[in-house]
């Protein structure tokens, strides 16, 4: 990162938590959100509700805990070990909660006393959907419209990179033609949405950030097999530009995992979109300033209508 | 718990997933909420909302992941150390995400390849506050508006009793009498709530669910000086009731910990009173039936105006 995009991040960030939008927790990339950030997101939130409401997509909401098995199955640490977050708990006596508590009052690391439980955080909204549909699909397939706080473990002093942060999912299960039609249907949606918002977007194929020495190498190939779709906007920085919306092909990679299959008995292929919440909405205050009633007509004719 | 209420757990449990209300995960108190849960859900926090309109509470809402060192100084973990959850991670070399797959490929642990982050899960809404509001406050103290979703680490197979959950909250900061004065108006407006939704509730005094030996006579205490007042329902036992709304008068303990102050240079007392989002979901469900057409008129008129 350079200078000019850190120092456009921290003067971005003190903005927000003058007008109130981002409370600082102390902890970089955990944020409280003021009463018109969170008004502004709930309104993005029923525009994308509106612009997908014909395609009957079946309406779940999943907690930010996941089944740590299933969770395991995906895959995802393979890829991103270093994002994922697992939760503890204590299961001790009487004497070891007593250590618990001269630990955390002499300020010592008490990580002695937990113990992994059944559930890790969400990585994504979409995740509790593949092993739900583990079996044989129906003949037009699955979709899903699927909300989640997620988590992704990188410290940064990027308002737009949080740790804990909210996904608007979309899921398509089906045969890999149905899938990659409905993909490419919704980044065209998702442009044409985020245009009428005034926000000057763009779409590009992308990769993920892989860990690790093989990580390059799955990058390229998810590039050259235009795996991931992101739209991008400026919001701290015109070199690297943030993803408010992607969208992910994966194949026959959670199918075969999980045990997807068609009508016909072939491994079905999955793909999601998803908003960043959060970034969508930093991305209309970056665009159209702090005060919401100053915005322009045409974006709060369609957000405040 | 009795053989009877174990059973009645399990058969409306099996109800909710029969009518696509609840979705299991495999874990037991984790589950995805089906499209007509969560439109009830959201009807009746638009309810709480506008029963609270005139108070003037200061919107904010936070992520599931709260700061891990103000959890500490909260002295949650004194009391309820079984219910935390701490959040973990990997930080591993390339060597180590090698072993971290290789576990995980043959089942094996690998909690040894994790390290505890520097935040926890919410175990209620209002915690973020406490912290916030450190130093003076404003002649009238404080009056906040939190809902989050909070973990509690408890297996159980009441379908009221999650280990991921949504409380919608408010939170008092001020004097004493003030303090208290507001938690006995939100015992009598919450009541009074509730039951203009048909809910057979009434209203007792409570202790929480202290760990240890000493969580008795804190229980006893809690109870005598009537810090604890919870709104019960009979969801699966009549004789073991749900808390579907609870306060806490929490006294200094908050303002003390955390510096806050009158502007008399007093430590401020602290009240907080919440809903259990999912639990009065359910209480509806139960009482009124699996079919929310079929609900009486005068809980339609409340919740679908």
């Amino acid at each position: 990162m350079t200078e000019d995009s850190a120092a456009a991040e921290k003067a971005f960030l003190d903005d927000l938590v003058m007008h109130r939008l981002l409370i600082p927790s102390g902890v970089p990339g955990v944020f409280g959100r003021g009463g018109v950030f969170e008004d502004v997101l709930e309104r993005f939130d029923r525009f994308v509700v509106a612009s997908a409401a014909g395609d009957g997509a079946e309406v779940l909401r999943f907690p930010p805990v996941i089944n740590r098995r299933d969770f395991e199955r995906s895959e995802f640490l393979k890829s991103f070990p270093q994002l994922a977050g697992s939760v503890w708990s204590f299961e001790g006596t009487h004497e070891q909660h007593m250590q618990l508590l001269a630990h955390v009052h002499d300020g010592r690391d008490w990580s002695g006393l937990q113990k992994m439980t059944d559930v890790v955080l969400a990585p994504a909204a979409c995740y509790p959907i593949y092993p739900m549909v583990s079996g044989t699909i129906p003949p037009k397939g699955h979709l899903f419209d699927v909300f989640s706080y997620c988590f992704r473990h990188e410290a940064s002093g990027d308002p737009a990179r949080m740790q804990s942060f909210r996904m608007h999912e979309y899921v398509r299960v089906g045969e890999a033609e149905a899938v990659v039609a409905w993909r490419d249907m919704w980044v065209e949606r998702g442009l044409g949405m985020l245009r009428t918002l005034g926000l000057p977007v763009g779409a590009d194929v992308a990769s993920d950030p892989f860990f690790g020495r093989g990580g390059k190498l799955l990058a390229v190939n998810q590039r050259d097999q235009k795996l991931k779709f992101e739209v991008l906007l400026p919001i701290c920085s015109n070199e690297k530009p943030t993803a408010i919306m992607s969208s992910n092909y994966h194949q026959n990679h959670f199918g075969s995992i999980f045990g997807i299959k068609t009508p016909a008995g072939e491994v079905a292929h999955t793909a999601c979109m998803g908003f960043g919440m959060e970034r969508v909405t930093l991305a209309l205050f970056k665009t159209h300033g702090f005060v919401t009633a100053e915005w322009p007509g045409s974006v709060r004719k369609i957000l405040w209508s």
